[in-house]
């Protein structure tokens, strides 16, 4: 399924380059490491990379689970979707935190119903009894 | 393995719902994201989330290695007790900090059994000539 | 794949043995749950083990989908750098989190090259229509 691990690279690319802006927010906003908090500019950096991480553990196996199910085709623009919103989410939310709520329901959205695709398609593969 | 497969997403889903309970959290208690601190309940209920997405890392990938190599009832009965062990882990963690303890066990052993599972196949596939 | 299962568990295998770390520290140094912060040597190992999750979030999917293009015994020892490059981060930061660089880069740049080895491969598996 290249076209699904190709949006699943593409989603951890988009990981590693906010983890590389919490990086230069270290520097710039003089955050010395172990230290998380301390300049309201880094907190942003660093909690759009921690929500990034927790979506990424909600996205990347219901991607996989799905594609098992469902056309890859599918599955891969619904991933899609997700790698966008999380732009939209983190331009947002280094601009405003309070205006984070679009990113964030267009990125948690299409990890819902890759969730809810892949336990309906298990659910068909048991009860037909192929399990 | 589709009965595998309804252990994770199930472990997702549950995952999902502490992230909605931190969310909540944070209005409840008046902690204004980027800040992760300010109130004990909302602490505490971050905590649960992030030691849940600590778990998740040990647990899926364990979870499906050890799906490779036994059968895959087994594996998903183990991981069933790993969900459930969280809702403990979770009840316990928000009454009590302090008694977080048997919930933790009956979360974390089912990963480290999955872990161990794993290792013991794969060194037994590579020790039998099929790598 | 055993040998990149084995590769993959042994890097989880390392990041429970942080987690305990963490632990450890937590009653060494008095800093009690839901609380993360509060004595620099518990912050070191927490910091340790949070950015260990980070690359883990990497480094496994990364592994995996370069597996899929890639011959097994490349990708596993690749996948070893990580592992080793990871206890030399971890050593590092303990003793000073300034000297932390040369184990980080030995272990993000593993991930990075089965990141892109990944996204070579299923491109190219795309370029020749087997999507």
């Amino acid at each position: 399924m290249p076209l699904v691990d190709i949006v699943a690279l593409l989603a951890l690319l988009e990981f590693f380059v906010f983890a590389g802006l919490v990086g230069r927010a270290r520097g710039k906003y003089g955050v010395n490491a172990p230290s998380v908090t301390g300049h309201e500019m880094f907190e942003r950096a660093y909690r759009v990379q921690m929500n990034t991480l927790e979506l990424l553990m909600l996205f990347l196996p219901s991607l996989y689970i799905a594609a098992g199910y469902w056309p890859a085709g599918y599955v891969a623009a619904c991933g899609a979707v997700y790698v966008v919103g999380r732009i939209v989410y983190q331009q947002a939310y280094m601009s405003d935190p309070a205006r984070r709520g679009p990113g964030f329901l267009l990125s948690i959205g299409p990890c819902l119903i890759l969730l809810i695709a892949g336990l309906v398609g298990a659910a068909l593969a048991v009860s037909r009894g192929t399990a």
